[in-house]
């Protein structure tokens, strides 16, 4: 509650104190857990929370054999708006029905919590934790992780996190009464595209017809990028793109999916997409070309009549293994630079891009988490492997730096109301998901030496 | 001076005030000017100021026989942003090089005091009108006209506006150097569009592919507007539209049009349209379709990774004789209404809908005008009969609530900065038009009879 207390809104500049309050909270309570190295590290931007207990464990038992886990999570927070849609504070977190609500309940304060509160009660039942713990936890996840990106391009930042597995939890479960683990995310490329007509607005009476229509070719070169069946019409795109296996399309297929309750829960009255796959397939496996934003010219009430002098739109790619962010945008730029009509220039203007990320189920660290997942929640099922739509670009780039698996191991559902009003966390979860770190530090400490990632 | 000094921007409610003031001012002159009925008549907009020289001039001598003109003009202005790009301030007028600058000093105060001015000298050279003269003179040109409208349609506006030809100075000549007279204005349709999608912003990466985007579709439904070759592809857009006549064609080719010109003043690297037109046809005498405004989703720096919940679209149409604004408006909503995918659902809003007006260059009224401009504008050169490609409302409604030819008989020139920092009127033009103005009804004057509306 009281981690859940700070407003620690990492996009506001005028939150920055309580961001820093947050890492601080986090820092004093790894020491009292008896971590013997925990450092608030500064970057240009909020800092991030670094702590180690050693290869040896906080009492002093040997514990070199077992693996070393790192753990990541963010202590950082959406903004709260529009708050008059929250029952409640967002900042002043209640219990209500079983789920605690406030901004960061699930995503990802409490899935934090989770963390230090099973190794808080390992150590009171045990005495000591079987295996090396290692956290570094942001303050910058809900922003892009500028910082944390840029510290683990460090020299020093391989060997501080040096880990035979990554455990992050930060993603929902497939669905409630599913336990799952996330064995993929989509990658990410984004642009910006601006086209320039005239140097001002233009009376639209006076020229209209005569001038190429910046709003109009904007609309134009979007429509372009889409065929009629839904498939990205650029050249170039798809280049990288391997086929969907067999095996997989099969597994999600078998996965309980209730279209009419995916429309409710968006308020659409049918889903769409590209012809040839299901909705599962479109949202993890395939990839996607969305404008996230669109503008030109006059947005007041009323008419104004003119020709806007231009028009711009924004654009996110979601992107499938082996998909390069910096090829996807050129093949865009050169579609944008040929479909061009006289009259009219563009700026293309390349933003934040990352690769998708796929692990194997097979893992040993990913097996091990399932059968720590299916003692404790008792849903008589196993664990499933899924997929997630999203990107979080931190997951390959510390799957890549540290050469170790990354085990997704997440707890909240969806319908917890991430990044809006009335966020909460269901605290059975919260207790299950206790249960199961506690178990799975057990096993993974159980385990006769470190073992190479997978 | 005293005129352009009083900020009279009428779509500005803290200007309310000075619109009316002005509306005062004009009235105070017109009872100056000796004029024995004038009227501020109050509306639920800003007044309308009129005045009758009554069926005698005013210093007695019976002028029964000679016809009755209309004279028309608006005494608001345009809102003056941005401040920082005028030279001096808009509503301190100042002359410089030749030219009063300040807002209205062409459109429309200069002209509409050219009036004034040219009655004055008559009266003072000739002691007397040698036509009866009538003024209608509004304050909501540049917002809609919505009350002038309003009172056209009152029973007793008929009668007190009776004229056998109305006259209206607020358009520019072709070119400097080319006296002109416009013989028609486009109409306009004016409509929006909204499309929803998903009952609020969904996350891009969790929902992309597998949802259709509101921007993505509006963007397709724009671009189905127009074909390749500039056409407009909707089904029933053309049904009332006539071709130009050889004719029409053939004198607006004999025009100087300098395409390089336009292409700098606008700031384009070319022109564009429908191909198989000029330039000059597809501006006066060809329909459009232009997005005035287009938005939908995030518009701020960075990437915000959503599908917005709805895009939305600000259009309006030019249309050229016996286009009915309705039925142009029904063909766009159907069009909308058939190509929307499933997954999204839509508004369409009708907004203003004004029909084109043309009228006959062999009208007498026009020919009179004509060898009067031609008298007093020593260029050596006949005036020429040219169209403009915007609308203005009130002409069709005067021409037909009263059944009288219309004369749009316009001093201003291109580049005089209407609705832009720096307006300025040419003084050589205003002096050459009220020179042409007092010819004007000075010829009137010298009819036997009233002519019935050509």
């Amino acid at each position: 509650m009281e981690f859940l207390r700070i407003p620690s809104i990492s996009t506001l500049p005028e939150h920055r104190r309580d961001v820093e309050a947050a890492a601080r909270f986090l820092a004093r309570k790894l020491e009292e857990l008896g971590f013997p190295l925990v450092e608030v590290i500064t970057t240009a931007g909020h800092p991030l929370v670094y702590a180690d207990s050693g290869p040896r464990s906080a009492d002093g038992t040997a514990a070199t054999a077992a693996p070393t886990v790192l753990i990541y999570g963010h202590y950082d927070v959406q903004p709260v708006d529009p708050l008059d849609r929250w029952d409640s504070p967002p900042f002043e977190p209640v219990i209500r029905d079983g789920k605690v609500f406030g901004r960061g309940a699930s995503d990802d304060k409490g899935q934090v919590w989770m963390h230090l509160a099973a190794l808080e009660a390992l150590r009171e039942a045990a005495g000591s934790w079987p295996l090396r713990v290692k956290f570094i936890l942001e303050g910058e996840e809900e922003t892009s992780s500028t910082h944390l990106h840029e510290f683990l391009r460090r020299p020093e930042a391989r060997e501080m996190l040096a880990a035979d597995v990554v455990v992050i939890s930060d993603t929902p479960m497939y669905a409630p009464g599913f336990p799952s683990i996330c064995t993929g995310l989509r990658g990410i490329a984004a642009c910006q595209i601006d086209v320039y007509g005239p140097d001002h607005d233009l009376h639209s009476g006076v020229y209209g017809g005569a001038v190429a229509n910046p709003a109009t070719v904007l609309a134009r070169l979007i429509a372009s990028f889409h065929d009629e069946a839904g498939r990205i019409a650029i050249p170039g795109f798809y280049d990288a793109v391997e086929p969907l296996t067999p095996a997989e399309r099969e597994a999600w297929a078998s996965l309980p999916f209730d279209e009419t309750s995916l429309c409710r829960e968006i308020g659409v009255s049918a889903l769409a997409g590209e012809e040839g796959y299901t909705p599962l397939e479109r949202m993890w496996g395939r990839p996607t070309l969305e404008v996230n934003g669109i503008w030109g010219g006059f947005q007041g009430e009323g008419t104004k009549t003119i020709i806007p002098a231009s028009a711009h739109a924004k654009i996110t790619c979601r992107l499938v293994p082996h998909q390069d962010p910096g090829a996807v945008l050129d093949s865009i730029e050169a579609a944008v630079r040929q479909r061009l009509p006289a009259g009219v220039s563009y700026r293309f203007t390349r933003m934040e891009g990352g690769r998708a990320w796929v692990t194997s189920p097979g893992n040993p660290f990913l097996q091990a988490a399932a059968a720590a997942m299916a003692e404790e929640f008792a849903f008589g099922r196993r664990p499933v492997f899924v997929r997630m739509g999203g990107s979080i670009p931190v997951v390959p780039a510390l799957a890549e730096r540290l050469e170790a698996p990354v085990v997704l191991l997440g707890f909240a559902l969806p319908g917890e109301k991430f990044h809006a009003p009335n966020e909460h966390f269901h605290l059975e979860n919260l207790r299950a998901g206790m249960r199961t770190l506690v178990d799975y530090w057990l096993r993974l400490g159980a385990w006769p030496a470190p073992l190479a990632g997978g």
